[in-house]
């Protein structure tokens, strides 16, 4: 199914799959990659394999475990279940950082993910979590435990301006709640660009309506020009 | 003064003085620089070398002619006089695309421009300028003559969140005039980033307090990561 390196971990009971694509050396950093709520695609297998390309060890979360879902309404129903326990999702976040940790120990971690992944790399900055960089690809921007700690990594969200499901009103909230915190923050959004812009195929594997080239291409190079600034810095 | 080629040109009655970095090769686009409201300055001049260095044609516009300020309280007073004509002040500003389009006939033109100059190219923009993209970094984004007619470049504004000339009411307003005109915008907002954030010296000579590395840094890697790929589509 996929091209990558198939790895067992387990967030207590729950075994979880996830997905790793090395670099030709010596890896510049760890980078964990959160899926859509789909869970892993072919659309998110690329993006570690872009990662693996420049350098990085990537590493493709796995949301569900044994559970994981194959069509649009099984993976609404496994999301709506995961995001129900927000304190119970955070731990399942963590459990792909600490395997993580095990697979390249004591090199810097940053996590970029898309959609749940979006919300999911931000709540792993919400919960503490040490990371030079979180990057969100039309993430969710709502949280159920906002910030209430200082944010260790900088931020970086790329976001679709008229993504269906993160009107500007979030975005206000968003930036309203990363100051409470004084969290350091870059926020790039793209005009007439919808939900799911990195991906051109659909779930389904259609062609995706929403799919935005450009969007896609630039907040790409921004995340690995961002990546490299910090990793230069460390 | 300066490194670069005096170029002398004219507004109507008003002789102008641009200042020009060339390529190595045969230019790739031709790309007008609008200063701050100090008119050229060492950091503007290192930005357009700087995008000479990529291959680019660059032209430092000037936006006052022979009453060309040399302090703070001049420039401000000069700024003043010059926004106060909107509509000559356009002409002043397509006055520098005219020159570049005599200087290297026949190839791609973009803007980009800082503070006062990030007005200017957006100001441009909504004049109706034939040009692939401005880009307005620290650039104030309201306008007298708001866009009432379709924006043939590519826009992009970097900005930093609490630059104390223009809140977050400016951001919300200006995606609101660009979307009645469709423009094709890409908006990047810097946490905890305020004017000026390009310049490591402020208009006396002294250390910017304002400057960011990283801003400046990511800003200027998202001017050429774009203007890239809409000459490579060209």
């Amino acid at each position: 199914m996929s091209s990558l390196e198939r790895i067992a971990y387990a967030d207590g009971e729950t075994a979880l799959t996830g997905w790793l694509a090395r670099p030709a050396g010596v890896p510049r950093a760890a980078v964990a990659v959160y899926p859509t709520f789909m869970n892993t695609t072919p659309g998110v297998e690329a993006k570690a394999r872009a990662l693996a390309a420049q350098g990085y060890l990537a590493f493709v979360a796995d949301f569900y475990g044994p559970d994981s879902p194959h069509d649009f309404d099984s993976a609404n129903a496994a999301m709506i279940k995961l995001r129900a326990d927000p304190a119970a999702m955070r731990r399942r976040l963590r459990a792909t950082l600490t395997k993580l940790d095990e697979l390249a120990p004591g090199i810097p971690q940053a996590a970029i993910g898309f959609c749940l992944g979006g919300m999911a790399v931000l709540e792993l900055a919400r919960d503490g979590a040490d990371l030079v960089l979180v990057a969100s690809f039309h993430g969710l921007l709502q949280s159920p435990l906002p910030a209430a700690q200082p944010i260790k990594p900088r931020i970086l969200v790329c976001h679709g301006d008229v993504d269906f499901l993160v009107p500007r009103s979030h975005v206000m909230a968003f930036w309203e709640e990363m100051d409470g915190v004084k969290a350091d923050w870059h926020f790039h959004s793209y005009a007439g660009v919808d939900h799911g812009f990195t991906n051109p195929l659909t779930p389904a594997g259609a062609p995706n309506p929403s799919y935005n080239a450009s969007a896609d291409r630039q907040s790409w190079a921004a995340l690995l020009g961002l990546l490299d600034e910090l990793l230069s810095q460390a």
